[in-house]
């Protein structure tokens, strides 16, 4: 059950007057108030949730989202930033009172600059449109979310996301060396850049991740790195998720850094096996893809260290893939295995929590026990290096009560993962999603020296309020280093 | 000329009482009050500039050092942390009304964690002890500051610390994931841990690098990353810095990424050489050393394609190691550059300026114009892969007027890589040395901007004040987003 802030019924009195000057600083078709195109804005890719901005706003130069910005500041108008609307966790959720500012529309390649192996692009480009743009010179940009086709740099800029190869490459942090962003008051600040780290605090490394409650991403600079020349994968079946979950965690202790490392259980594998044909093994009780690359003789050589650590791990198949298309089968199932899990499920609900990866075992073991106390399946499949869990539980939507289920399940997953020393989210962001349980993880002082630093950048709470963190505060309270009462200030959201 | 902020007298009047209240929080040999002792601190690397603390405090636990905070704030009490005092910037330089927190006795590692390759050691831990606790098991912690025998995993936080090889392996930040903090509150915060990336924002990654002004670290936890199996180094001879510069970008474009690639112009290279007789050609304008590391036959395909390069851009002599020993002795010139340059002149002054690789050529010319100016010699040795340059200005502080001339070169050296699309430092900090510099590369706007994040965590200003910020600030003032006036508030520091 998701709960917004109260919208501010002074501004929606105040709609026309905002439309009007809105147009006037992006003229043509860059305001939406039409009902039936606002409705593309509705929800991101958390879609149980929608709400209608109040107005949509869709500029096209740095100029006109700074003017956008000082205006909602003056007039106390909530924003809410949007890429491509991928975010799995509501972190593009609109407001009802708020304006949607989608930056579709900023989709150039600035340019590419190999002496200094990074390009600068717009925030709306697509996260494999910049791969794209440099494949000829043997170059790519490493982090790789599942929705690489559709979402923006900006969004993943918003999102810090992930990606099967983070593990060893790196999240969109270790990845992004500059951005330029707008702040509430319309100032525009540069944030890193072509060099080598630089002086002052690292507000890059702030702003990466922020859920766009920092500022607005107008400019990003980032490094791009040489397409590994062999790749190959190994296909690992295990007769239980433990043993599979410590396999990976020797794998790790031995020193070897995979490319990517998954682990898939027994009903993920059946699901994509029946949905793709990858050849996996369906006699087993969990899956393990493992990828190593880097040259060819490195890579034979890191095969047969892994294919040793398996064997030590009661592992009872294992396939290495002797050419690229056997590699590219191997993944087949896996990157399909969320529609393939669609086709098994009317409905199927995804976390994304993070565990230290020597307890994988351990919480798989009581994800199972869990499935019993709620009477819902969950099919596991998962970034298993960076103990980066992601648990799809199935529901039914039309059944009463069962997405109510699984919600509950999923935060009890949620505060698990907590409990053994790992996190809330692992690439997908808390969003409104997480934003519930944040104080499960964090403390009040935790909470208040983020706050602190939210209000260090935006003291008026209008960027994307009502995201991540549980309680609207007052800049000018915090001072005191608390945050007053518990209870939850927003209404409850229309679920669909 | 170097200024720092006015002492409090109320606060000198009040050294007595202060002591006998902090020798209750931290008992026994803890508190230091003693001249000769207080002389063990009075400077940092920065050796050129010396001040005596007010009080020296070293507790030995996470409690203490919370409750001297608290006292601090609650008396309006300046702190200046320090680890070993190895920064080269006057990061750890003393107050003379302050208190020196030093951590020296947080000495212990607390884990070493195989499955998560991670360790989580005190602060006072030095950056080589931790790859010395786990080398036999193939592990080593990758940012290796020249000073890595004596600084510790503390002071490399605070400095964001780089090294040699950060090239491939990414400075401080990249390999630090979590750490305890106590804030100037005595709230003890955890940032990060040995999960995967985490919920809200990145408050570990503005931590690092913040020069100990926004909280005192008491605990760190690292990554371990596997010992490459093979290395080999390349020692290529240019006819000039522009080739070997133009060389490096080359090399870079080409995707290919060293473990290190560092240039020696012609007298670091003449000072290194007669020194340490690493057999190092005397016949060249700029020396090129690049390692090349990974297993074998990856190391040997790319000694030949950096060899190839190497040709493209006139390189006139080419060796490549084919024994360890001859790979650490191309290296021994290198690492001994800076005592030996200490051979062939009373003094120098070391620079850490950055650059865009692409614009190192242009640089260095410019810089030697800029010896014709000042008359002074420079000697360059510098971390070319990373743009990361450390110009060593040759001159003797017995003469009058030489260290001014000297500083007004480096400050001039400075702002050159700023014009260029640089930044003040790469590894060193800002501390007090490049403090009056931070306008040259920042506006109003983003200085207001980090000091509003620096008000997020003390806005009382007692954290290491003096530093970074070439103004004092209100916190109280900045929702202005506006610093007033342009003058330096500090009175002059004696010069050593």
């Amino acid at each position: 059950m998701i709960r917004m802030p109260e919208p501010d019924q002074q501004v929606l009195a105040r709609r026309g007057e905002i439309i009007a000057a809105l147009r006037r600083i992006v003229p043509g078709e860059g305001v939406v108030e039409n009902e039936n195109e606002l409705r593309a804005f509705e929800c991101d890719g958390l879609t149980a949730y929608r709400q209608l901005p109040m107005i949509a706003v869709l500029p096209s130069t740095t100029a006109q989202v700074a003017e956008v910005l000082r205006y909602c500041k003056a007039n106390n108008i909530r924003i809410v930033p949007r890429g491509a609307g991928t975010s799995l966790s509501g972190g593009a959720m609109p407001l009802a009172d708020g304006i949607l500012l989608g930056m579709g529309k900023f989709k150039k390649i600035l340019e590419i600059d190999l002496p200094n192996r990074c390009a600068v692009v717009q925030p709306g480009v697509t996260n494999l449109g910049i791969s794209q743009a440099v494949r000829g010179q043997g170059l790519y940009y490493a982090p790789d979310p599942s929705s690489q086709i559709a979402c923006t740099i900006g969004g993943n800029v918003a999102e810090n996301s992930g990606g099967v190869h983070c593990l060893k490459y790196g999240l969109t942090t270790n990845n992004v060396i500059g951005v330029e962003i707008v702040t509430l008051d319309g100032e525009i600040i540069r944030l890193g850049g072509k060099h080598f780290d630089g002086p002052g605090y690292d507000l890059l490394g702030a702003l990466v991740g922020s859920e766009g409650m920092l500022g607005v991403v107008t400019e990003v600079t980032v490094r791009l790195l040489p397409i590994p020349p062999t790749a190959r994968a190994l296909m690992i079946g295990f007769p239980s998720v433990e043993s599979a979950g410590d396999c990976v965690a020797a794998v790790i202790a031995a020193g070897i850094i995979p490319g990517g490392m998954e682990i898939m259980d027994k009903l993920a594998t059946e699901a994509a096996e029946a949905f793709v044909h990858a050849g996996y093994p369906l006699d087993v009780a969990a899956l393990l893809i493992v990828e190593l690359d880097g040259c060819a003789a490195e890579v034979d050589h890191l095969v047969a260290a892994v294919e040793h650590i398996a064997t030590q791990h009661q592992a009872v198949s294992c396939r290495a893939s002797t050419s690229e298309e056997e590699r590219l089968l191997f993944w087949a199932g896996r990157k399909a295995a969320f529609p393939a899990v669609g086709r098994i499920s009317p409905d199927y609900y995804c976390m994304d929590g993070t565990i230290p990866r020597k307890r994988i075992a351990e919480v798989l073991r009581r994800m199972t026990e869990m499935e019993q106390t709620y009477g819902l399946r969950v099919a596991n499949v998962f970034h298993a290096g960076d103990g980066n869990l992601h648990p799809l539980i199935l529901y039914d939507a039309n059944r009463p009560g069962e997405l109510q289920r699984a919600e509950d399940f999923g935060a009890d997953i949620l505060r698990l993962c907590v409990e053994v020393g790992g996190v809330l989210t692992g690439e997908h962001g808390v969003g409104v999603e997480k934003r519930d349980l944040m104080p499960t993880m964090f403390n009040e002082t935790d909470l208040a020296q983020q706050q602190a630093l939210k209000c260090a950048f935006d003291d008026a709470g209008l960027l994307n309020p009502g995201k991540v963190f549980p309680q609207l505060c007052r800049c000018a309270e915090l001072g005191r280093m608390h945050i007053h009462g518990g209870k939850l200030p927003f209404p409850e959201l229309e679920r669909f």
